[in-house]
């Protein structure tokens, strides 16, 4: 292995693995577009805002991966499978909000989880496709976190809002960039592709959920302009 | 004719109809401007935003869609004109709020029907940009919508408003959308090349003028944080 | 020489200035984190926020530059040394703050000054990559323009702020058009290499340098709807 990891697909583990890696990329999807929908509910955008925001959460990060990279035509071009599970997940919000089941979805914060494995696993691929494109391991790492959390920045700026990543005071962006640095060390470290894939992934997850569960986070900077 | 589409010079009505498509680039481009100048003077901008945001709603959408495809360098540099165009009418956009003109304008629905114009021939044009680059249809269609409605939608960022393409609740992109969805459609049943151009052009502007005028629109989603 | 300025490094003039090139390009890095910095903390962004905002500022106008000419992958992916500067930058400004320091230098107009000097190199030397790229004149110059002030105009969209560039009526981006423009035109009249980097360079400071003084500038224009 030079530097990038290349899956074997011919042993069970890997192949279960496998599965449950596009298992969480789409559950990561559904619950990046739930997050654009309900950002375009918040802001009593029209249907149009709706499909759109959800969209831009989905893919925005890997379009600007790909863009930074120079992955041309940027890959929903190529395969627009995730855009079309991000619009029809965000048109199926709208009911889903009538019959309260969305409440029910976050009060037991499986879109939050769900967010967060997507995210995890969307920094481990995107340092991937970073690494595969020749970026040094300092580099990769950053496209990473930009491909995990680059599309709720997306949704935040067209919501017209301070993007929530930059200001929350939680472990988000932290927690992918210290996974894509654990991802590029184990690399380094020549490891089983498993660990080298899923340990960081458990990681982001584990610090993610941690911050949402205790109210671990960053501490923020406040500057007022004197005299 | 394989999936794109090319139009040969050497009959009359074509020669014509290639005319007006050149006059509609420029009335949309000079509407797209005009919208931005406007945009600048509500927020009060100084002469370099009413330039910047006049140029951005016109090569906005254009920009967006060769990044996503990949082609480089993005058609105004390669070509300024549309940029040169733009800047100046969005110059002589301010004397014309002086004399009322530009309210005229705007009475007689003069600029809306520029812009659904220029819209509509932006949206057909940058379908088939898409497709010449290998894009499928259902991304072409994407690629087209963006190239038709980008631009608005960055002039609203800079503005520092939620897009008004996502929360207007009108016939706009969905009329975009529509019309590079037919274009996709006819081309594939190989029709005249013109019956391909301009009936997707003349649906988009149809849709739109009725949302204008019927007030027609897309119903809008409001959705409030509960417990 | 053909267009494209290529400094020859054996005579010690011209080794000084290349010093005085790259020292420039780093205060004036460093200036534009302390800008995103201080930006991030009168929002009251967290630590991420203070990071991003300052590392977009260093390396916003840059990517955009990048990626409209189609150079992949952008610079500091190949290179992350100007984003590490101006991340440490950013963390330092915090501390800073705390011993007034930062107000001391803001009250000698020391980062204004900075921001300046950066800003004039980073005009020139993208006018130049986009000249290299093989853009017409007129392209380059604008390109020149976004690589200095685009990373100001990205930040204020993440602060949720109309961009000051664009609003606050100073000479900012008219002194980086104009001096990308004397940059061209010496370039076509085949001056001596360094009469051609360094004249636009000093005129971009003392236009920017004379607005920050004498309050000279671009007047605003004010639009309201009318009936």
């Amino acid at each position: 292995m030079s530097g990038v990891l290349a899956v074997a697909a011919d042993d069970p583990l890997t192949s279960v693995m496998a599965v449950i890696q596009v298992v969480l990329e789409y559950v990561g999807t559904m619950a990046f577009a739930i997050s654009g929908a309900v950002a375009a509910g918040r802001k009593r955008m029209d249907l149009v805002g709706v499909v759109v925001l959800a969209c831009l959460v989905a893919v925005g990060g890997g379009t600007l991966r790909d863009v930074l990279l120079g992955n041309f035509p940027v890959f929903w071009v190529r395969n627009p499978t995730y855009l079309l599970v991000a619009a029809l997940t965000a048109l199926a919000v709208i009911p889903l909000t009538r019959t309260r089941a969305l409440d029910v979805l976050q009060r037991l914060h499986i879109v939050q989880v769900s967010d967060a494995a997507g995210m995890a696993v969307f920094v481990v691929t995107g340092t991937n496709v970073a690494l595969a494109a020749g970026a040094n391991e300092i580099s990769a790492a950053i496209i990473g976190v930009i491909s995990g959390v680059g599309g709720g920045i997306v949704r935040d700026i067209l919501a017209n809002e301070v993007p929530d990543v930059l200001r929350g005071g939680q472990f988000y962006a932290t927690a992918a960039l210290i996974g894509a640095g654990v991802y590029v060390a184990l690399l380094a470290l020549d490891a089983d592709p498993l660990i080298v894939f899923w340990i960081p992934i458990a990681i982001i997850l584990l610090i993610r959920l941690a911050s949402l569960r205790f109210g671990w986070g960053v501490p923020t900077f406040a500057y007022e302009d004197r005299g």
